[in-house]
């Protein structure tokens, strides 16, 4: 199953694009859309990344997600390396047509977080009255919602550089 | 509750922006952290925005969400003028917190989508088997699964200017 490059339907009207069928999504100036990813069973948010429109194609011919790697400045078939490769159960887009959410199985051990956990939003930030007498944001501590990784990422990835940039 | 603009901990290593508890989101170029807001009590994905730092702000000591309108180019308080307010149950934030996902309870009829419907991801994309005979992204057709909108977006916004950019 392959898909002509870049063959999306124009963005003509407000209308088409929120109230209509065609699939005409925007790209941002680096070309990249916002991808949501969402564990299908759960609903537990798994990650956040971006898709440039090569990845947006092999991720629907391929039912695979594929993402845009900022730091690595390249197209990631998500799991190549670790295995937690993401089946897409449900590919949607939002009314402006400007991100993407993806509802996956995850395979292997269901991690989808290159730190070692499920999902890559492990921590909780303190809001309202819980933030008690927080007076600085660096008096706030997170909370970890996860207790144990999933997977060791040096045995994963190696000597891979760490993704992160600061 | 007030917290001291921009007082957040400083990044300085890759571990501790992982594996600490200190908060040190980081917010791109245009001074923007992305933000995946999901429905507490379903977790279906309501809405993708974006906060400044004084969205963040607000948002942790008022326990509402607070996002920047990238349209309006300015502060926007969610449900100011429709009342479809979103109470922040849970705020947590991602490995290299560079994002931020709110799982949030709506006030009002629950729908978060200016076009009216409950969620902003109405519609699905056909992938992988389902993509069948298409060549072009532009012989897709989108598949709705909201039936109805929960509101009148006219009755609601009047004649405010539809922040959908083509």
């Amino acid at each position: 199953m392959t898909l002509e490059p870049n063959s999306f339907a124009k963005r003509s009207t407000i209308e088409q694009v929120e109230e209509g069928n065609e699939l005409a999504p925007k790209f941002d100036a680096a070309g990249l859309i916002p991808v949501v990813c969402t564990d299908y069973k759960t609903g537990e948010l798994l990650m956040h990344g971006y898709m440039n429109e090569e990845a947006f194609r092999k991720s629907m011919e391929t039912g695979e997600a594929h993402y845009y790697s900022r730091s690595r400045k390249q197209l990631w078939h998500k799991g190549a390396t670790s295995g937690l490769v993401q089946k897409i159960k449900e590919f949607r887009i939002d009314d402006d047509q400007d991100c993407v959410w993806i509802r996956v199985e995850v395979l292997s051990t269901g991690a989808s977080c290159h730190v070692g956990y499920r999902s890559c939003f492990y921590r909780a930030v303190p809001v309202g009255q819980e933030l008690s007498s927080a007076k600085k944001f660096s008096d706030i501590k997170l909370e970890y919602l996860e207790s144990e990784k999933v997977f060791d990422p040096k045995e994963v990835y190696g000597d891979a550089p760490n993704p992160t940039i600061l």
